[in-house]
């Protein structure tokens, strides 16, 4: 199954989530793929079809269940497990990025941050220590870490990537502006604000 | 042919320019469909439809003028224009994506800073001075602000977004966790880092 259903839709899945949830908050009961698709400017043939990836969840002319889509979407995601992070780089980005982990619900957040300045090293955020990198391997290993995010400068990236992929970690989100060599089996996403800016700048009159 | 090459293909293009731009840097004349495929992690077959969009580029058994290609891609992405971006919200998020700067040659570079706390306003980041956010219509107008950056927290992204549109701004890149609102000739690219690392937890044995 996993072969078979294609990276954009499971990159929509959290969008759909972040919408669900915050209708959740708002005490919405049901919501229909037209409204879905109305908010997150999405085609409603398109939100069913994603979803019903993974299942029939909707029911004709009533909608979906917005607390059941919820804990399904999770569930897909396996945002219902324990999934520890570590961030590696904790210069003014790697320290934005760990803001976010107040937003990381669900069993998911970092739990442990790297650097290998040693002006940093044994520093907190918040009631996380700062370790050496030199440690990452032993140290993720041992949290049983399953996402790796990289916001090191990009001469340092790759060598941070051979260190998680030691450790064991499958999925990483890179922040740095270089293209990582990683085998098979492990799972990158970049996230290259240059290259953004500047794809951007093609649609510009 | 804006409406007719993929988005997919547009992201991509940076992606070969950054790899490019590496080559030239270390003096190389030539580079194959292959050599760009392998270091990326594409096929070359699609290394070499995306690139015959824009023209014939490469020469067969021989490759890419490398500095010809880099070249021609800014010139598709339209980077040999001047394209003054601004950026809104400058706390910890903000302050590391203006960091970037120091990476964005080709005219295109943070050329205005905006921010609602008067904490804030008035200060300096390098050269540029921190602009009161309710100045943004104006001041984004006056100095022909091609494309924003939103890094205000999620509950004045929608507000941000409004303002840029006033201001005549078409393309937007969204590090706020919400979908925008915009018109349809208004271009948004949503960085969510929760949502990516939602995303990843699919991918994880």
């Amino acid at each position: 199954m996993k072969e078979s259903i294609s990276n954009a839709v499971i990159r929509r899945l959290p969008i759909y989530l972040r919408l669900l949830e915050l209708k959740k908050h708002h005490g919405f009961e049901k919501i229909s793929s037209q409204m879905i698709g109305d908010e997150l400017g999405f085609k409603p043939t398109q939100v069913r079809k994603d979803l019903s990836y993974f299942g029939d969840f909707g029911q004709k002319g009533v909608g979906y269940n917005v607390v059941l889509l919820v804990d399904e979407i999770k569930k897909i995601l396996k945002l219902d497990k324990n999934i520890p992070v570590c961030l590696v780089g904790y210069g003014r980005l790697g320290q934005a990025i760990a803001d976010y982990n107040l937003f990381l619900q669900d069993n998911m957040g970092i739990k442990a941050i790297f650097d290998s300045n040693k002006g940093k090293i044994g520093k907190k955020y918040k009631e996380l220590t700062i370790h050496p990198t030199d440690e990452l391997v032993k140290t993720a290993k041992k949290m049983g870490i399953k996402i790796g995010v990289i916001t090191v400068p990009q001469e340092h990236a790759q060598e941070v990537a051979d260190k998680m992929v030691k450790a064991g970690i499958k999925a990483i989100l890179n922040f740095a502006p270089v293209s990582l060599n990683v085998p098979k089996d492990v799972r990158v996403r970049d996230l290259d604000c240059i290259a953004e800016l500047r794809s951007l700048a093609y649609f510009i009159e």
